[in-house]
Order: structure tokens, then sequence, then C-alpha cells
């Protein structure tokens, strides 16, 4: 058997009497002991999360879960109602909305800082005034390249996003307060001086950044977005089961539909 | 504004300075207060879990993330490999996968003890003998109409699911050993004299049936395997990012194609 | 090597210097003499259409390609808006509505047809008399089981679907008019005595039953609807790109939530 | 009704007894005289093709419907194993490969292609020679970048790709050679002596070349290619239908999955 035959993988393995996940034996070592936060975190990392990183992660992930009728929860309310066979279609239908524009601030947040804290060396002795001078730098950098920071800004919650304190709050109790947090917060201490005016740091932002510190793989940001939008999906398709609005909608915009000619 | 301009809700709205999650305030009330598993309960099913509840599902979900190279998982490493710009639509393809025949066992299962229950009246006053009673009447009219049973039978694990008898355990310990279980365990017990050979309870049925004691709505019992599944993909594309497979699985099958004429 | 290392395929093959789609040489015998439609007809059969069963054929796809702002329209606009860099993320939303409900009547009405038919024995001399008979009978059935019968009736085309008469008039014409259209046209003749009430026979109806005529696989029916749409979704994406309503939808549906208790 | 609540849109729209597709009456005017090729065309541009622009667009989608056992193909089959009862599920995994590495050379050669043409001003004079010089320039930027050029190169078809040449001829033969087919054409004339080796100029890349020349719109070149492997995808699944390589690609690839130990 050639090389190429072998799939390697480190995730999980069974015989006819046992089952192994991430080199634990399922039954005996992990249903009922790991949680399923724990668990997503350790099969995204290969390591198991301390009781802080998981508050942390958990924290996140309860924060990303659901926006109400955002465009990707009205995507699966609409593929639930059109094809109501199909659950599998409808969350994925609702997924595929995670791209750029909504879930991706996160992955753009986390990616962002990280590559800024990248040029900056050892961190490890910053100081909140290095943290404020490092941050100035960013700020300044963007502007002059005219590109927007991401995290930054909230259509909502213009005056400050409600989950931003808190979040900082409990990685400060849970130690898990690391240099992508310390370098968005402190953007968010000198932006406004900068920039003429001040915005809010947002809760995704926040999000990447958290994830970001806990070691999270950078190229997966995204993914953790969309398991927790997984969980806001299945209750959108449970209120679509027991009092739906899906037709209503449709309905709505068919009949608000305006023919214009084509050649126009 | 008619009637049908409004889509009612109960899982989230905001204000500029609150955000609302099934009723609870979300920053002062539930970030850092509730886990990830919790969450997603209570979001399908209005209800916040107890204790035992809680660590009950989260088993399940525990027990339903990740079984190896399935072709979930493999579909979804190819859709990474030829998309790597797309993480939402990997997991996707992953969850669409989520059909009849791999993860609805857990669907079926509890959908068919739900059935069979219904049926039965009052069953809190059961004894073991009772429910064994049932159980050949529910192993009996299968039998006569040559239906399997969902939950029944493991291809590898053939003299046992190791994941069984813990998951029985658990529902013990936390006191939400409900009808659904205990069906399904005396179908377990009574089938061998029955069908003329004895086939394992599977994990798969188990999640079933203990989501169908939780409550939880029988026309979502797939979308809690596939929230589960998702954390498995989630580990499935980490590892695509590091050392993928995906590319040595493409190239073995495409070179061992075979064409054959459209005619034959 | 093992038997199971070998995956036959009848569709495609290439060297370094040729490829073969369907056992043609695809640069010398395919390209510029072989239509889409034709070639799509052809990779589901493994046989080439005739000009009459061709012309037939795309009339079916140009029937089917789009409704204007249905709800797969509307999720493929919602995914569109939300995650922009991924236009196969917001075609696939779309296609995943193509279920029961919506695109479902093709497949439902051509399935149905056939098992009817299936059951009628030779019907190759049947007259129009007979095919009213046959019709009668299978009215009756489906009457006396409570059932629907797929591809009868149409929410805004009560009282005639313009593309019917069209569709039969083209089948006649190129000569593929068999035993699926004879039959569903017989119950649109025979029903109204039957059932008490005119419904007409709805274009989706016809496309099914076209298709199966067509000797098309009756399990992959559904796929062609699914292409067809994928040209209406190219069509809407399109103007989502120049002229975009998705944003207007969502603020719209957003705007008009109401929150209700969970508790309630 | 305030302005926000209209949806315009040129594609579709019906009364009680009637169907507009496009500004046309789609039972009197359409069906049985506008083929399916000729409507996508339309639908994404507004515009109907003339027969010789039509000839050419079909012969790309034609090109690019197949090309065997890619991962997109895989990606389906292993979904419509995993999931049966959802043809929809399994085309929309396949398409949600439809991304940068195998998909996106169409769309990539095209937007390239384009922004070197508006960098030229008026080509409509263009000899030969003014294209060659045209060319040398846009491989000599490449190269100073470090950039590889799209559709430039073919892992199996190192000669040169079959389609090519067919392509070029047909797109003349119809008098659609315009400025993105030119420019092409002349890099590969070009690059050899430039970078030193021969490469050929690939079917995605002339085939997004082509759709650039017909005016269709950049941003949506991969969803022709999407459309064009739609049709693909059934065939695929028409295969699996009748003769499944799903099971055996699975259990091949379970049976050689290694177990690695996460830590190392």
């Amino acid at each position: 058997m050639s090389e190429e035959h072998v799939y390697p993988t480190g995730i999980g393995t069974s015989t006819s009497d046992s089952i192994k996940l991430l080199g634990q034996d399922l039954a005996e070592d992990v249903l009922g002991q790991v949680g399923f936060g724990e668990l997503a975190y350790w099969l995204a990392t290969k390591r198991r999360p301390t009781p802080g990183q998981l508050r942390m992660f958990e924290a996140v992930l309860v924060s990303l879960a659901d926006h109400g009728y955002t465009p990707t929860a009205i995507a699966a309310r609409m593929t639930y109602y059109s094809a109501p066979d199909s659950i599998q279609g409808a969350i994925a239908a609702g997924l595929l909305g995670g791209g750029s524009r909504f879930l991706g601030v996160t992955e753009d947040t986390g990616t962002f800082l990280a590559e800024r804290i990248a040029a900056l060396g050892d961190t490890s002795e910053f100081s909140a005034d290095d943290w404020d001078a490092a941050a100035r730098d960013v700020v300044a950098s963007a502007k002059a390249a005219g590109e927007r920071i991401p995290g930054l800004g909230h259509p909502v919650h213009k005056e400050g996003d409600p989950r931003t304190p808190v979040m900082f709050r409990i990685a400060r109790e849970e130690g898990v307060f690391g240099p992508h947090l310390a370098l968005f917060e402190a953007i968010g201490r000198v932006h406004p001086e900068m920039l003429g005016r001040a915005l809010p740091l947002n809760g995704a932002g926040v999000a990447g950044a958290a994830l970001a510190d806990a070691g999270l793989p950078l190229g997966l940001l995204r993914g953790f977005a969309l398991l927790a939008r997984t969980a806001g999906l299945i209750g959108h398709l449970a209120e679509e089961q027991q009092n739906p609005v899906g037709p209503a909608i449709y309905t709505e915009v068919d009949r608000n539909a305006q023919y214009i000619s084509p050649n126009d």
C-alpha cells in the first residue's frame, strides 16, 4: 500500500468495542464529563481548555449565537418554508450567509489584530501606555491607508455595545486577557482623538480578539461564529415550526415586487 | 400597518443600549453565566434546562459530534480543498449529508419511540415488566410489518455500542430517564428472543430517545445532531488546514476511475 | 489492487492530449456542436435526445427557470447580501429551497403519473376515452384516499396556467406526447365533474409529466427543476449586483419584528 | 407605502392569466422558441444573444460542465450517499466547491484580462503585433510582481489543452472574438520566450475570456461555471442512483484512516 493511501487524523477512531475521541475513551472519559463547548474547543485546537479559557470561549459563542432577524435567519426561514422536509438544508442555507459582511467581522478583527501584534515583538511586559502607543500606530496607519479597522462601529449600538465591557471583564476575571484584547481595548481608547469621532468596539470584534487570545486557529475563527449561529438557527427553525413567519415574509416581498422593463 | 407586516419572535431583540435574548438581558444575565450547550437547549425549547437535563443534553451532543471519516466529513474536506476561501461552504456541505442515512437515526428513533409511547397512555407507573410487555408489542408489530426498528444494530459495534450503557447511566444519575429511554432499553432486552439475534442499541438511537425525553421538538431532533456535527466538522477543517488529506483522497479516487462506455 | 478501488463512470475521462465526454471527443465532436440543454439531457440519460425531445426538454427547463420573488430567490438574495464574496453560497442557498413545497411539484407529478401508468399495462393503443376512463380511476382513488393529486391547482392562475396548453401543443408538434402527458391531460378533463370544481393543470405538473415521458430518471426529476432554477438564480444575483433589494428586505423584516415573551 | 417597500425586478411577474419573463409573454413568445442556454444568457444580461453569441456561450457551458471525479463531484456523491432523500442538498454540496481553487479559474481569468484591457484604451484597431506588445507588458508586470497569470498551465494537458484551439476557432467563426480572447491568445504566444517555458492556455481560462468578451457581468462569471457544473452534477447523481461509487469511496477512506495522537 503506497503512502498516499493513508489518511491521518487525530480526531477519532473506533474498534468493535471502543470509540476513541481526541485520544480519550469516549464512553469512559468523555461522555457526561466533557461539555459540548469544551469538546468544540478541544476538537479545533487539540488542547483541552482550562476552566477560565472555557468560560471565556462559551461567552464568545453565546454572544454570537443570535442577532434576531438577520439576513441569515431570514434565508434559513425562507428555505425551511420552501423545503420543510430538509432541516439540514435550512440550516446550511443560513450558514452560507456567514461570509464577509455579517459573520466575517469576528474573523476579520482577530486576523487584523494578530497581524499587528506579530509586528510588535514581545508584548508580555506591555503597560497600558505601551498598548496605547501601539494602538495609535495601528489607527494612524489604517487612517493613512484609508482602511477601516474591523470591529469598530455598530449600526444600532452607536453609544457602546453592551456586550463589550462584559466580555472584557470576564477575560480579566479568568486570566485570559491577552494581547489581542489589550490592543483592541487600546484602539477603543485612542481612536476618538485620532479619527475625530468615538465609535464603539462591537461585540463581534471583541469575540474575534478573545478567540485569537485563546490561540484558536485564525483561519477558523469564522468557523466558531458559524457554530454559534447554528444554535441560533435552530431557535429560528423551532419558531418556524410552531409559529411561522416565512409565508408572511414571502407574501410581503412578492406583493411589493415592482416590474421594471429589462430595457430600462 | 396591516397585521401581516408584523413578524413575531421570542428569540432576541435589541435597542441602542441593550440586547435581549430569550427575555434575558444578554450582557447582564447571560454572558459568562449561561453555557453554550445550555443556550442551545433554551433557544430550541424556550425553557432553561435543569442541571441534570443540561448534563444529559451535552452528553448527547458530545456523543454525536464526530465519527471520524464519515461521508459528511469527506464532503466537507473535499469542499474545503476546492474552495478554501469559504469555510462556511465547507461546513454547509458537510451538514447537507445530515439526512436519512447517517444523522437521521437520531431523529428516526426519537420519532418512532414517541409514536409508540403516545399509544400507551399513562406510563408514569410502568414497571420494568410493563415496559418489556410494551416493547414486545412494538417489536412484534414492526416484525409483522417488515419494518426495521431505528436505533437497533451497528455496523462496527456488533457486540454492543460502548456509548449506550453510559448514556443510560447518566440519564439515571440525573433523574432524566423518561419513557423514551425506558421503551428503548426494553426493546434492547426483549428483541433477541423475538428476532432470533441480538442487535446492539446504538448510540445515535439512545441520543434520539434522550432528546425526546428532554421534551425537545421531535421535528428538530435532526437539528441537534447537526449542531453536534458542526463541532466535529470544525475539527476536520482544522486538520485540513494543518495537514490536509483532501488532495490525497481526490488523487486516489481520480486515478482509480474506470471509464465505462455510456452505452454498456 | 482490490475490486473496490475501482470507481466506474461513463461521464468523462481525459489523457494528456484528449478529453472524452460521454464517449465523444469533447473538442472535436462536442464543443460548438452540442448545445448546453442537449448536454444536460445526455448526461442524465446517457442518450442523446432527438431534436423533438430536445425542444420539449428545453421548453420544460425554460418554464421552470424563474417565478419571480419566490422563497428560493429571496434566500439567495439574502445570502448574497450577507456573503457577497461567495456566489456559490448564494446559489446553493437558493437551490436548497428546492424541496417538497415549491420545486417538488414537478417530481411529485412525474412520480405520481408513472406509478398510475405502471398499473395500466400496455397503453400504446389507448384512445382519448381510454385515458378518460383511466383518469377517472385515478381521481376516484385519490379522492377516496383523501389525497391531493399533484400538479392540480395554482394559487395565482386559478382559471388556467398559461404554460399548460403551450406545453401540450409543443409535445404534440414534436411527437413526444406520451402516456404521462396523456394521463395528466385526461385528469384535467375529468376531475371537475368528480371533484365538483375545476382546477387548472399547473405548469410544474406538466413539466413533470413531460420529463417522465422523455424517459428521464424519476428519481432525478427534481434535479432538472434545480438546473432550470440555477439560471433564474443567476438572473436574481445579477440584479442584486446592480440594483440590490436584499438590504431593503432585511430592513423591512427587522423593523417589523415584534418581540414576544418566550413564556407566552 | 414608503419607497423601501418596493422591490424592483426586471425578471418576471405574473397575473392570473399571463406570465411575463424578461418583458416577453412566457407562454406565447418564449416556450418552445427560446432555448435554455439562450434564456440563461438573457437572464444574466437582460440582452438576448445573437446566434453567434449563443453558440459561443453554449460551447463555454459545455466545456465547463464536467471534469470527471473532481472534488466537487466527490462531495456531491458523498452527500447523496449520506442523504439520498435530498437531491438539492447533494447538488448544493457539489456547487459549494465552486470556489477559488477549481471553478475559480474562469472568473479569475476573465477579471484579470478585463483589468488589463481597461488600461489599454481603444483596442478596436489592434493588430496581432499590438496584442503581442500588450501581452508582453502583461507578462512582464506579472513576472515582476511574482504573480501567476490565471488560465495559464494545466496539470494534465501539459502540451496543450485540446479545448483551447477549438474555442478560439468557434469564436472566430461566429465573429465574437473580442479583446479578452485576443489578449489571452497573445499571452499564449509571447509567454514562452519571457518565462522560459511554454505553458498551455487552459480551457477554463479561455472560457473566462470568452464570457468576458460576451459582455457577461464579471462579478458573475463564476455563476456560469456553476450553471454548467450543475448539469455535470446531475450526471454524477444519475450514476450514483444506478451504480453508486459513494459507498466504496467512503469505505476506502475510512479503512485507510491512520489515527495519530492529537499531542504529536
